[in-house]
């Protein structure tokens, strides 16, 4: 797909973060963005390819796949271009679409989640590429998708689908999420715990509160499985997860009579589940919880929702090593290798090569105002510059 | 008042049923069924009065005061006229409001809560006054309101402090409610359960489920403050009560989104409680659970609506072995005394006089196609002639 080759006179991070947050790029809209992204990318001499995918019932969604270089390894660079919506833009400071720069940091939305962390992938690929030019044996490659924040049918998995068919095989890929709670260099995300939600219906029989033995109240029924389900821990933890977590995120009856006892109570629950289960183990577990609190004498019915998100973990290794050593090396941090947090595409991305996520910091993203200083732009780009010197350097953690 | 005299040549219960029947007084409106009682109780000679009743904030209401007689004893039968709406006339296989005999049954909104039971006093007090007419010494009273299945503000309540600032007073209250389960004879209530309703809120704090520690889900508070009040009794019941009892009638979080931890949980309760509480005292234990079992765990907040349905008992004496020797001797029943089932208007009523009730099969009651035995007609209004006859024979159960 031929695209026009901006002229970019400004290959900081900066500039590149305040092009792509010019493109207004709700999901599921691509907003230029990724078309301005593909344009740079060809100029500096890859490969481009903007596969759009379908699926009944969701919007058509715009993707992205570059790649430079034949051999191996092959270093994958991932995110999304697609943004939250901004809310009331009046709220905002400065537009959520102006890439307003203001005492040492830029606002906007995607400033951190996650156009920030392509534009410093872009800037450190772009002068990477300019030093090393042909000079360099592996491949680097971009997967930049249009559809993580919506609902991920028609991004990263179908073009890591379209890419595998094509004969892509990667090697290690790093993905640029906003993982930093507060300050760079703090976390990196080296897996990602599953998630698996419940609804649970405890069935009763409706009737006046005068008369309890005409009816059937569902309530205590709810709160005794409710409690079977919080009474003991799911599990323990692991080397590098934290205790598997259920919360409940509602129960509804619904029932305005107080001289009334309701017929049925629903209530629905969540649970982010580490690496020692399967989203069906786990559901087996809950589903036996809920028998035994049940016995004979709660009626119920539990719904459990198919999960596209399993728990994974990118076991530590050389790779990893590299990227803490190019972070230490510029912030002086020595990262956490955390598994915390919600889902990210790295949960598809982990059945095609080992990934890890490393982005900028976190604190703003999905609010107004959203945020980020400049300084860590060009902090980020200099890990990123290094990961590639040192990834590229001969001495290759792939083994290859 | 004067009210017109209508001619009523058919002094049955079922054609008095009938003309009540077709009186269409669904709260609040009055229909012409207290007009049409009136007059027939005037022209039997009783002095009538039609007092109206208002209250910011809730309809005016008619209500009915009649006496004949003006020595002692006093009996006061008392009911009312208004119904509950007929929900869809055309699910009734006969008009709600036709008064329409079909194998024996009368149908009709009313028929046995309690047009069908006013039909029966009136019939049996018309008969003892044609009888007896000047030649008893004691008085028979009428106490009828059209405000028992609404509000209740501008009923029997205000119906009673009106009549006793005139100076009426009594020795002895019939309430008609419907207080058979399921044939007649079966079933007096000496007394009622108190009900007492409360809203409990828990506060917790908004988060995401993937960050619960940032978080503060109040529904495990929730489940935990409301096993608190189900996991031991309140009482043991009395020799006439049952064990009080509570419900919970609804739960509603309201939160739509299966990752958010929600910001507060509620709750409702109803509690129907016997003689060994107030509502204060009961408010106040359920609050020293809640408290024992929130310790500084749970933050909640819990609203006690104010209750006018105190818990109340009269205790069986001669009236009531007078009101069950006529039972028995017209059904072979012997009936039950019992407390059980929601309130009435006897909550008023008892501090006026001792009050017992006792009426027509509450089954069909509230229902599409109430209806009731013309024969039950028939015996509940020889019921009400032996209770007259025996109550003025001389040997007056008031001991004056
Ligand atoms: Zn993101
Ligand atoms: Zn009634």
């Amino acid at each position: 797909m031929p695209v026009s080759s901006p002229d970019i006179a400004d290959r900081s991070p900066l500039a590149l973060a305040q092009a792509l947050i010019r493109c207004p790029s709700v999901t599921p809209e691509e907003g230029g963005a990724l078309q301005w992204l593909g344009g740079v990318l060809e100029a500096a001499g890859f490969a481009v390819e903007r596969p759009c995918f379908s699926e009944p019932g969701t919007p058509d969604i715009d993707n992205l796949y570059a790649r430079i270089g034949s051999g191996a390894p092959y270093l994958l660079f991932a995110g999304h271009t697609d943004v939250v919506p901004p809310g009331a833009a009046d709220a905002w400071r400065h537009g959520p679409f102006e890439g307003a720069v203001s005492d040492g940091m830029l606002y906007g939305r995607g400033a951190v989640d996650m156009k920030g962390g392509i534009a410093c992938m872009l800037s450190a690929a772009l002068a990477f590429v300019a030093e090393r030019g042909g000079d360099f044996s592996g491949s680097l490659g971009f997967l930049i998708t249009g559809d993580e924040e919506g609902p991920a049918v028609n991004g990263t998995v179908k073009l890591l689908d379209w890419a595998g068919a094509r004969g892509e095989r990667f090697d290690h890929c790093l993905l640029g999420e906003p993982t930093n709670p507060s300050a760079l260099g703090e976390m990196i995300k080296i897996g990602r715990r599953g998630s698996l939600t419940g609804k649970l219906v405890v069935h009763g029989r409706q009737g006046h509160v005068a008369y309890p033995h005409k009816a059937e109240n569902p309530i205590p029924g709810l709160l005794r499985l409710a409690s079977a389900l919080l009474d003991r821990p799911l599990d323990g933890g692991t080397a590098h997860f934290d205790a598997s977590n259920l919360e409940f995120t509602t129960i509804d009856v619904g029932n305005p009579a107080t001289n009334v006892i309701p017929a049925e109570a629903r209530a629905t629950f969540n649970i982010r589940f580490n690496e020692g289960w399967t989203a069906e183990s786990l559901g087996g577990e809950i589903r036996r919880r809920l028998e035994m609190a049940a016995g004979n004498a709660v009626r119920f019915t539990l719904d459990l929702q198919p999960s596209n998100s399993p728990a994974f973990l990118t076991a530590p290794d050389a790779f990893t090593d590299l990227v803490v050593e190019a972070i230490e090396a510029e912030t002086g941090r020595r990262p956490v290798l955390s598994t915390t947090g919600g889902t990210s595409d790295a949960r598809f991305i982990k059945d095609a090569c080992p990934v890890i996520e490393f982005g900028l910091v976190g604190e703003t993203m999905h609010q107004t105002d959203e945020c980020v200083a400049v300084a860590d732009l060009d902090r980020l780009t200099a890990i990123y510059a290094r990961v590639l010197a040192a990834y590229f350097s001969g001495r290759s953690p792939s083994g290859r």
